[in-house]
């Protein structure tokens, strides 16, 4: 992941976005990941690129025994211990790639939004295969391939700004995609979905859910969001260890 | 399945087709699909629309017991009849939702692009379940969400003719989706993502594979075959019975 979480501009303009500032609840996908977790009672939960935190709390709020939260942004840990502290929850200041995955020491790892700045998403698998129990679940929502392989994840427009259609190009080339997210140029990692099951599955994991968030019926009014019917952006995926 | 592989000048332009006349080295998805078959020495295979015939006899040629292979084209079937017989290969004129799927008959039950003509997915996959016998192996090729949700899954082309993007759009709305294919107005059904391998899951089966096919590299000198680099078009899924 590029620093840009730590630029000044792009961190405010997160912090206004309605996710930063009502938390899971405001966030499109949460509906459908909420279900997806395992039951937390008493167990150990590691959160990959945790940023605020909003995770980890709802982990420890509903009984996990301690939660580690990591992101390489100091601004996103500061904010995390800020916002969302609880007895049972750690947060460190520390990259996806960097952290030691010590073995079988999780129930649950969790990652919100982080991997599709992952270049080799490969190597994070086995890492997070080599740091669950048996029967762990690794529970992640990484952005769409559709959405990543999309030309600048944006619209074609008509004349009067309507959005005509999602072009997508480039699909089969997996890699560097620069984009604008918040008026800032983000560099994330297109990988298509062959690589996304297929990595999990022959890293060992069996696959137990495949899910694309579906905006919710009541945010149907928010500005552009029935446009989000239109194209899939976030794609959740929940993986047992065997 | 609209009856448009009974019509004359659609059956004549697929005759035409380089995967029609030489059968399924000349398909694009072939080198990735053999691989995902299972070992096939006495086992009993159903392939739901078979078309021409050509992984019915692939399966017998590999020593099958016994191949059935489905269609509701009375032409395909007199094409199947004439190409690919074989002594452990019977051809019925029936559709897939037609068939009465007796239970625990088959080991394997393969399909080659013809779910995305079917509107009920999870009933395909409920009678499928019920025929394989236990561990059996559920193999098919359907057409790409992504390439289901394209406006009439052609390109946005620039003056010259240069295709400048693929169009998605109304992902999220599943349900029938008017293309012209070889001339003619042809009626698919859009499945999300979700709708193909959730459904799986829901059903029982356990995901074993799923891969996108890319064209592969000797290919790459066919008209066309390079901008299939640029988006999927057919995904291929191996689902065992658990």
């Amino acid at each position: 992941m590029s620093g840009i979480y730590d630029n000044e501009d792009f961190f405010k303009a997160y912090a206004d976005m309605e996710r930063s500032k009502k938390g899971l609840e405001a966030a499109g996908e949460w509906h459908q990941l909420k279900p997806l977790f395992p039951d937390l009672k008493n167990k150990t939960v590691l959160d990959l690129g945790c940023g605020y935190g909003w995770h980890c709390k709802y982990a420890a709020d509903n009984g996990a025994a301690s939660v580690l939260g990591i992101d390489l942004s100091e601004k996103m840990i500061a904010e995390a211990l800020k916002r969302n502290s609880h007895p049972s929850i750690q947060y460190s200041l520390c990259g996806i790639n960097e952290y030691d995955y010590p073995a079988e020491k999780f129930d649950l790892v969790v990652s919100n939004l982080a991997l599709h700045y992952i270049k080799d998403i490969d190597e994070v698998y086995r890492k997070v295969f080599t740091t669950l129990k048996h029967r762990g679940i690794f529970l992640f929502n990484i952005e769409h391939p559709v959405f990543t392989a999309g030309i600048n994840q944006s619209w074609i427009y008509d004349e009067k700004g309507n959005a005509l259609y999602c072009p997508i190009d480039n699909y089969y080339y997996p890699g560097e995609r620069k984009t604008m997210f918040l008026d800032q140029t983000v560099v994330k990692q297109h990988h298509t979905l062959t690589q996304i099951l297929m990595g999990l599955i022959s890293t060992g994991f069996k696959i137990e859910a495949v899910e694309e968030a579906m905006p919710p019926k009541e945010m149907m009014n928010i500005p552009g969001m029935k446009d989000e019917m239109r194209r899939p952006m976030m794609l959740l995926v929940k993986a047992s260890k065997q």
